[in-house]
């Protein structure tokens, strides 16, 4: 009962958001690329709580990590939701056909978990025991002492999901209904154990129950990767309008070898990939195994960099509880996040590719007089255990605002002073590493209002915002091979 | 006229030396695999000391890593060599025809560094004008301020080395009597510019011009591997006979895809790679790259792991003034360099290989009644995000010394205690990352003799000792598929 109160409200909440929305997914969400915690990729379907009770999907593991995104510093930076993946669900529906969690794992319930992370509790025990009282309204209307997090879940569009616990086939709408009842926040929908040519249908239908819910559920769809592995062609003007998020390609695994084939990917599709992406539907590489074993630190700066030259989501799934300082200094790395929630929304695109080196460029807010600035990540994917030294002169990157850029390095905060288009800038890239700039539009009022090291602070000229589909083809490519310091004889 | 007395001196040294030798290489040296640091795999041949002064291949380069191998405790560990690879001569000979380096970069001349290398000075400066006096015999001698560091030098048996420089073809004695005025430990010898089938004669060759100058330096060969890209099968009796050690496949280059190569060349043709190795004869997969840019912790714990199940060479080929503490650590760890170091010098094999997961095992000391101890590398290579849980009876790693065995984990300390055959043992081993763990056997009398983790530092137990070769074929390959915590459905 307490339930549908709560929807009638959120549908209020709704009729406030509807204005603000674009063309896309009208759910209003995703203005910028989510960002979280997954816990997929590094806690996989480890069920076995008797013997791994610290490592095993279970409610336990949920609450730990909610309270180390907050303590640790992560949602002060942005990250916010907690997504639960597969595994969670007991095997079979309950007696009205629901679905339900383990009952050894998640004896709580999604509902109190989901209020676990959303609020604070000084004593879990005390927490678990109001929800039980069932003061679920007072709850979401008080929003004291809340944790400003939100919670996320996974299931499947098929028979049953990936690792064959129930899937939605056939409940479509009432499995939405418990999603919002759960008060989900997010939802990863899968697609084993389903027909790729159902999805067209499917996926639609099943964001259209969630929508109906009057709960706003962001919405992350696997649609597109299933059709491409099956040879259909998505149709990403029906995905754009029904999903938040996408995925297009492989599942990540924890390797640098992975991390390339996503590269690879993104860099040679990106004709078709970039004009997808904007506030509200975005491309999905996966998750950041940052902090995980299988990435270097150089490796682990050159995901953290391209995720955020391609506005995707930043969904960490890592262990908050041993990651080591370096690893979760790039994952809070505010300037580099600021990149990847620039409000313009426009996914860069790689602009250069030779031996080794690529460049990457994201368009990126203030914009002055329709010239824009950016993001600018040097990455270099050669294996010959020395810095490669890269050179380029501004102008061939695009850069041409008469006015010059502020620049300066994200990760190690030199700052450059102003360049000008015919300046050249030379950086040394480590293998497997990058350096990420970003060149911030000096225009001559502005020269003198950027404090130094702010520069990433600015904000967007809005009084001469360019189309963004100009930039999409306006640098195919560098014209000429660029000079890289060559030591491997 | 000092290097001749200084000879002669080496000369009589040998005599004494000589009655200590095996049937192979006849100089007496690597009776363990050699340890040092190797300029190549970090610092290639970046010879730009205007613009990168402090990366260059340098004089100055090698007199701090000498400094570093001594002040940060890797010599007090057993790294001796400071060795220069390629890019260190200049590009013609003297008007004698004698190798020379470049004089830019090397103004104080190799004699110098060597010595540089080799003791210790307060004021370098001090020390370079003093050898200007070639008062160096008195230096030889006195071994005051010894630093207990040794030199190593690069050459090319062909018409030029790999990056261009004269090689020393033509000019094979003048050379070797070069080094040895140079007060050279240890010459590694490549391969381009040469024609593979000339090698059979020409690296003998050189190493008989070797042992002629009375020095003794140990004489590393890249004959097989170019004779094995050649098509050509290499006669390990002559390279065994001829060569300190050798190199049979690619250069490593930054990264753990480079190293699974490595692994798989060594699992897959260990029947003809293992026999070939023992005291002063070593199978040489090249440098370590531990504290570079393209490995993880764990990919960096696994190389130096299977480095020392292999009897390797210890050549560490990395920046020692930046290298970050948990990297040194694991280039230091005494309890694994013991392993590679172990007397009987018996190479280790892949005894399991399935589902990603591989064990590597290595007889070692003590030795009671023919038992050997072991050392067993639990090499996980999946990618699969989270630690996979490998247990296996220790009977079926070939462990059945019935007393037992002390089971200790040399990355983490951990005791086991003492394990009977028939025990089962489990471990949880990370993505790409490896659980070394060494098993002491525990002969009645001797439980009671071994201190709590002191369990490497007994020794062998001599009047026992089997034959290193029926090791050989004792262990093809565990029987049976061993069970993995699977937790990716």
């Amino acid at each position: 009962m307490e339930g549908k109160t709560v929807l009638r409200l959120w549908s209020a909440a709704l009729l406030v958001i509807l204005p603000l929305m674009t063309k896309s997914l009208e759910n209003g969400l995703a203005r910028t690329p989510p960002m979280g915690w997954l816990a997929w990729e590094r806690f996989r379907c480890n069920t076995d709580c008797v013997n791994d009770p610290d490592n095993c999907i279970s409610e336990r593991l949920f609450m730990q990590m909610s309270d180390l995104l907050v303590s640790e510093g992560y949602a002060a930076v942005g990250y916010e939701y907690i997504n639960v993946d597969d595994c969670y669900l007991a095997k079979t529906r309950d007696a009205q056909g629901r679905l339900q969690p383990d009952p050894e794992r998640f004896p709580s319930g999604m509902r109190a978990l989901s209020n676990y992370v959303r609020f604070d509790f000084n004593d879990s025990e005390v927490k678990i025991e109001w929800v039980g009282l069932e003061d679920l309204l007072t709850f979401d209307l008080l929003q004291v002492h809340a944790k400003g997090l939100k919670f996320g879940i996974y299931e499947d569009y098929g028979n049953y999901t990936c690792a064959g616990y129930p899937g939605i086939l056939g409940h479509l709408e009432a499995d939405a209904n418990t999603f919002a009842d759960w008060a989900v926040d997010y939802v990863k929908l899968d697609g084993c154990y389903s027909h790729p040519v159902d999805m067209d249908r499917g996926y639609p239908e099943f964001g259209y129950y969630l929508n109906q819910t009057g709960r706003p559920m962001m919405y992350s769809c696997s649609w597109p990767v299933y059709q491409i592995y099956s040879g259909i062609e998505p149709n990403f003007t029906a995905i754009k309008g029904a999903c938040n998020l996408w995925r297009n390609f492989d599942d990540i695994q924890d390797s640098w070898q992975s991390i390339q084939t996503i590269i690879d990917y993104y860099g040679e599709n990106q004709d078709a990939i970039v004009p997808n992406a904007g506030p509200g539907h975005w491309n999905d590489p996966d998750m950041l195994i940052v902090g995980n074993f299988g990435l270097s630190f150089e490796q682990s700066k050159s995901q953290f960099a391209l995720w955020a030259i391609w506005a995707s989501p930043l969904l960490m799934s890592v262990d908050l509880r041993t990651i080591k300082p370096d690893y979760k200094a790039i994952l809070q790395n505010r300037k580099i996040i600021a990149v990847n929630q620039d409000i313009l929304g426009i996914q860069g695109r790689r602009i250069y590719k030779d031996r080794g080196i690529e460049i990457w460029a994201r368009p990126i807010t203030p914009v002055v007089r329709a010239d824009f600035s950016y993001a600018i990540v040097f990455l270099n994917r050669r294996t010959d255990g020395t810095p490669s030294e890269v050179s380029v002169i501004n102008r061939e990157l695009g850069l041409t605002h008469e006015a010059g850029y502020r620049v300066e390095d994200l990760y190690t905060n030199k700052d450059y002073g102003i360049l000008s288009p015919d300046d050249k800038i030379t950086v040394d890239v480590n293998p497997s590493g990058c350096v990420m700039l970003r060149f911030t539009v000096a225009s001559a009022f502005q020269k003198q209002l950027i404090p130094f090291g702010h520069a990433s602070t600015l904000n967007q000229d809005k009084r001469a915002l360019p189309q963004r589909l100009q930039w999409l083809s306006r640098f195919p490519s560098l014209a000429r091979s660029l000079e890289v310091g060559e030591k491997d004889n």
